[in-house]
């Protein structure tokens, strides 16, 4: 369990600008969140960073972006309009609605079973015995397309991306010339109803999701779940810089798993408020081409050249939250530490998604020539390095702690000396060292 | 005007996988687009231009990226609720409903006028003189968050980015130690329920915009205006390749400026269907703050140590639809050329959008030699270009012929000699002049 508490992580967010409350200038609105100017960089590199993995580095993989609002016939063959539901209790007496699962601490989905579990429970907004029995409720957000207010003209905002991904597999197949096994990737945003958001961004009700959907022969599932298990834990590792041991696998039990999966497994991070779920690999079977085959009457089916043999393909689907992956990474990095006897909290951001890669400082700034220097060296670093944020309030200590707080590895420093001989301060966040290199070396860091 | 028709960019972006009609499967839904795996490589790389001409290059504009729904007091005191309207027909016999100013060729919003421009028209749709007298009609779409649809939970989806940015001013000031001037930025989707979407992704109900708000003092808005509206010009014809005379200035006569806009000029490009808006550089004024401030009851207002003054900031808007760039650029690029008596396609576009920037074929797809080489150099063009397509299909002539259509600048091709001397073939997309060049000396085109 990471030592750091949700507390510290939101106020250092809200502090910093990683992240606002939405509308908090009108009481915000819950489970929506605004990225802030910090956060939206580390967002933007994030999502570079899978889109390069999953898709410009392999052949095989092609991206797409969907709509968010679809035809509303995609959500009814895919189960949600009847499947997407949670369980809800009402309170008769103030009027509170409750997931039924959350009060009685459960993954079960199961009325009666909740029912039971239930027995005894107090509305934890008025403290009466006072619930009703659990029901199901629908998370989709509902919309009406066209000028018309009606049945007719209902649809929703998507759930999940993976819905746009099923529906356009036979154009990209087609377009792209495909052949099995291939991918389609997506990275966009779905709408959750859910009854009660909860810890910062976690839980909440617009969410960005990173997906990609793999087709397969369905002879080459096992091997082919495996591989996206274990592409899922070395990228978090290697490409995002979490520590091994904040992450532990769960597989999903069969009852936890949802309604199109055989087999489910995710990766947790050990978040302040428990190991919750991070990025599930699952193994959807035929169950979405399948699907959408049979309600718009579409031949999906696959003949594949060598062994002459024609199928619905297989899809094991890689999914994952931004905002959980933001999360976990700013959960992993953040740092309390004593430096010469003051407290500093440091962010150890992989230096690849800092929000930026260095700061720059005139060592004063009421000296035209030094900030005319600095200036110069920003420009150059820029030029590689895009965001390089130019730091000259209060003293370089200041300075310093500014920077270990958002996360940026390396602070330069222009001074008189660098007037003479193009020799900058840098300095290094995780160890506080210093050196002297000369400005042309900057790059090679 | 450009030559080229609107049905020939539907048809290329279909049939190779830019645009698809959003879920085609199930029949489609009027206004609502996919973007396929170029449309998405091509997309992105418009919006990274962009970020990076607004953000990452300067040091004054900050991103960020605010949710899509937000609490609906920001709607009513930017005069959405009661502002964001068109104006709409029915018809009495076949039930269908028109936008009022599309019918009769105007940009009027205006009802009395309209009626009198309406007088003697018919049904588009059936035909009959049985249309109502126009009528206002809200476009923002409706939802409701939180388990009870009700009044008290409706929300909309954001009608225009700009919404986001208005209400995150103080967070931003604050968090980012900004004086004024100084600019937030977003890349984010808007909805807009039209009456009559049509032109393609020109005019949709599903949208994405890039806008920046300026934040100044009243005193600069001239200057400030007039630096966004070059701004906006020299981006599209430096950063993203369109032909000047593609594009033509128009200011906003009075009566059809925007409610909150003093000053509004737009650069319209020539699109198939006509020259229409593609880029707005709008003089807000305080209008955006000043509602924002009264409606929350915050202090918004600024203090500016300079000239000892406090006022509520004006604000210069730089705003640009996704889509319409998009539509722009490959409007732009299209081109149907005789080359040795072939016609064929080809997008001219600009080689760092280019979905991919090189093709690598080898010549003949059975020598495995040929193969296991040329994927040595596609795996060190994507080191430094990214999104490199590999393509072994039909011979040369057809490879190239397909790869013009998709724009790709170069067509590199790895042949016998390449074994013996590390040289192969780059074919240029717009001369289609061959050469024959050291592998090493690819990355220097």
């Amino acid at each position: 369990m990471s030592k750091v508490t949700l507390e510290q992580i939101v106020s250092l967010c809200k502090r910093r600008g990683f992240v606002f409350q939405a509308s908090e200038i009108y009481g915000g609105l819950a489970g929506f969140w605004d990225y802030g100017p910090l956060g939206v960089e580390l967002a933007n590199k994030i999502k570079a960073e899978w889109w390069k993995s999953v898709v410009t580095d392999k052949d095989n993989i092609y991206g797409i972006d969907g709509a968010i609002i679809q035809n509303p016939k995609l959500w009814e063959a895919s189960g949600h309009v009847t499947g997407f539901t949670d369980p809800l209790v009402d309170c008769t007496n103030c009027g509170a609605r409750h997931r039924a699962d959350h009060l009685v601490d459960s993954d079960s989905t199961d009325l009666t079973e909740l029912k039971k579990l239930l027995e005894g429970k107090t509305c934890p907004t008025c403290g009466k015995m006072t619930l009703t029995e659990p029901r199901t409720y629908n998370m989709m957000m509902k919309t009406w397309v066209g000028p018309i207010e009606d049945d007719s003209s209902v649809s929703y905002l998507r759930p999940e991306t993976a819905g746009s991904i099923f529906i356009n597999y036979e154009n990209v197949r087609e377009t792209m010339r495909a052949k099995l096994p291939f991918g389609i990737a997506q990275v966009g945003k779905a709408f959750r109803n859910e009854i009660s958001p909860r810890d910062f961004i976690f839980r909440v009700r617009e969410l960005e999701q990173m997906e990609m959907q793999y087709f397969i022969n369905p002879d080459d599932q096992d091997k082919t779940y495996q591989d996206w298990r274990e592409f899922a834990w070395k990228f978090l590792i290697e490409r995002i810089g979490i520590k091994e041991d904040s992450l532990v696998w769960n597989e999903h039990a069969e009852d936890e798993r949802a309604h199109y999966a055989s087999k489910a497994h995710d990766i947790y991070f050990k978040y302040p408020f428990g190991a919750k779920e991070l990025w599930g690999t699952h193994n959807r079977t035929d169950f979405d081409l399948s699907n959408h085959s049979k309600a718009s009457k579409k031949d999906l089916s696959y003949f594949d050249e060598q062994s002459k043999s024609r199928f619905t393909p297989f899809v094991i689907e890689s999914s994952v939250g931004l905002g959980r992956m933001f999360l976990a990474v700013l959960a992993d990095a953040y740092n309390e530490e004593e430096v010469n006897g003051e407290t500093r909290v440091v962010l150890k951001l992989k230096p690849e998604l800092a929000p930026y890669r260095f700061a720059i400082s005139p060592l004063l700034k009421n000296k035209p020539e030094l900030v005319s220097k600095a200036r110069e060296v920003q420009a150059e670093l820029k030029k590689v390095y895009g965001n390089v944020i130019w730091d000259d309030n209060g003293n370089i200590g200041k300075r310093y702690r500014r920077q270990d707080e958002i996360g940026t590895p390396y602070c330069v420093t222009v001074d008189f000396q660098t007037l003479d001989d193009d020799t900058v301060t840098i300095r290094d966040r995780d160890t506080t060292e210093q050196k002297r290199v000369k400005i042309s070396q900057l790059g090679d860091i």
